[in-house]
């Protein structure tokens, strides 16, 4: 669709693009970021998208607002094959407060509450179902439903300095949801702890218990994460977004259930053009060439 | 339906209650507690309840009457909004050495073996179902049976001396009961080396694996369950109630459904009066004042 | 069927039974050994079968051959209650490189690709229904369909310059099987880094996230496993194999589905006979004797 050095840098701040002199206008997504408002800016260059979350002054809360905007942040032209993955990062010393609780009073009406929980497991579906890696790159405190936020993403590097922890019983709200990606996560023992505690873990910790897939020095950040996504960008985007699909349908199954479907799958990755062409690579010592569909 | 200051301290002895002067007849409990056998005590200061297995002549072993005194020392008046947390721990340097052998020969009867498994479910889902956490406070031994109570513990906190092993097929009689708790607590390459072999895990180990929340010295014990507790006390009790409830009963469904649970219950919380006092102490910066119920 | 002492010494090369002086012609082996290739050694001695994955110029790869070799000889007289554990290893400093990428190419036909995949659920079953538990003995790279064979073992033990990768995407060929394995092995966090990026992790790192059970010296590597297999020979051959199939059963079931199961498995379990002589040695503080049956 899009030949290589089409997309070599692009800021947008959602709801305002703010096209750069690198960027040409692009009709999809002038019409997708229309938000009046943007806690977020994403910048895209050389296929990775990193998506900041900026609302410092409510500790980067998963208001409303901020969800709608990450959902479309992670949305937005995402077949394209330019894209190959997707950086999910925060401004201030918290990477997300989680949900903005003045959002939940009786005030706002339950309806406003129902459409804030299922708008949270929009935006948790939007990663699971990113066709592209999603990478948390935490620096900070991920708190609630900003630690469910970073615990659902594909693959997660930490500062050693970040901490995370799941308090929102200490304001009467338990943290179920968080819950859930937790409990996907981290051993039962440790997951209860957080849980019924509301006591925040180290990034030390946050490796040990398996939240977390590398903990470097702030410092180190993005190298470590760009070395993740030079590896993801070697491979053929299509495979990628083929296996991270198959990888969480058959983590919900059997385990035979799984192997049956898994064959199927397997059969079908070979007879992909990109699976052939890294077979014939594989076979002729030779670089590979993808189409990425 | 009772004050704040009702309960400081009550001393039971399952089945022949003690009671102390600081402890109120109690209509319940005295028609709960009136089983001929005791071999656990129980002590209830400020909320928090501890039981303690103390039959060492049989490694407080999870014979029937054991069983069902803790079922029922869990139980009992579960729903007084005065009880805060439990606490599992046992005198001696084995936490329990697992069911009692000897009630298992041919002789009593496969009606007998059918109720003593049939009990230690009810022991398990007691402790899952109780409204407030149960912590189990080891500082020794737990085998087979005893370690599969200390694994099925919302929370769990041993002394640095403390091991826990799967030995029963030593004695013909594989831990297939103790590994459902272990195969929901540990990797399966450590379950499976526990159940096959038999060999203890240490203390260290046990924390690495996922199989406890804390390893600490013994004389640190009470100090970090302690700790533990204030963190419980400090938030309501029906609000760790519904949260300990759902993070049952979503790890057993898949992703999308658990959310979609997920998605009623914190609806839910958050209009309930607690949950409603908890954000309205976070909007106002004020301390929350708990209904608890 | 046979006395004790009727096994001290085995060595087959599948396909092609080389039968020691120690070996008498066994009926049903010389039946069941007939393949043309052989990929594989298989040498019994008292009760432990070591199958060997002797392919080195392809690395070990699991064609289609080295699979059905592979399951011949973990399935082979299986029943035969002086056959106690399986020891799964490798020549050379390559494990297994997994599938054989020439035989995926589009030139063997689809049905082929069908075969090759039904074929490796074929080979995991054979490993999760063997009666007998089957022990990893790693000391190189386990890599994609290598690694998931590892993972898929009972026991993992490793030397300490093991590896573990699961790169086929880098060849157009997403690790969806060899997934299934890693994601009942070890934390998303991790499993999700090792798909996605391809990227080795050191035995070090397969210990911490669980999908190994020990890491050892490759010179400390038969002493490990034989402590292992000692522990597993102490016991009952016929409550080894009840309880490793329940295991394998519950953990795709709900917690209370798993216990309802347990419970029946439990009463089965102490009333065979070996169940009934495990409990008398145990009371009467005597050894037991198994009849294995």
């Amino acid at each position: 669709m899009y030949g290589k050095n089409y997309l070599t840098l692009k800021t947008y701040s959602i709801g305002k693009i703010l096209q750069t002199s690198f960027c040409r206008p692009h009709p999809i997504l002038s019409q997708q970021c229309n938000l009046s408002n943007h806690h977020v800016t994403v910048k895209e260059e050389n296929g990775t998208r990193e998506i900041t979350l900026k609302d410092e002054k409510t500790k980067n809360s998963l208001s409303l607002e901020m969800m709608k905007n990450l959902i479309e942040a992670i949305n937005m032209d995402k077949n394209n094959i330019s894209l190959r993955a997707i950086v999910l990062t925060a401004v201030g010393n918290v990477f997300s407060a989680g949900h903005n609780l003045k959002e939940l009073q009786r005030s706002s009406g339950i309806e406003n509450h129902k459409l804030i929980f299922n708008t949270a497991t929009e935006l948790m579906r939007s990663i699971i179902e990113s066709p592209v890696p999603v990478i948390a790159k935490v620096n900070g405190f991920a708190a609630a439903a900003g630690c469910q936020l970073v615990a659902t993403c594909d693959v997660i590097v930490c500062s050693d300095n970040s901490r995370f922890s799941t308090p929102g019983a200490n304001f009467g709200i338990f943290c179920s949801t968080p819950g859930i990606a937790l409990a996907r996560s981290i051993p039962k023992s440790k997951a209860m702890y957080m849980l019924l505690t509301g006591e925040p873990i180290s990034a030390r910790e946050a490796y040990e218990y398996g939240l977390v897939t590398k903990v470097v020095s702030a410092e180190q950040l993005d190298t470590e994460i760009n070395k993740i996504i030079e590896n993801i960008k070697y491979k053929s985007r299509s495979v990628v977004a083929l296996g991270k699909q198959f990888y969480y349908r058959q983590v919900d199954q059997s385990l035979l259930q799984a192997y049956k479907l898994g064959e199927e799958i397997m059969v079908n990755n070979i007879n992909t053009n990109d699976g052939q062409e890294g077979i014939r690579s594989f076979v002729e010592k030779q670089k590979a060439s993808w189409t990425h569909e």
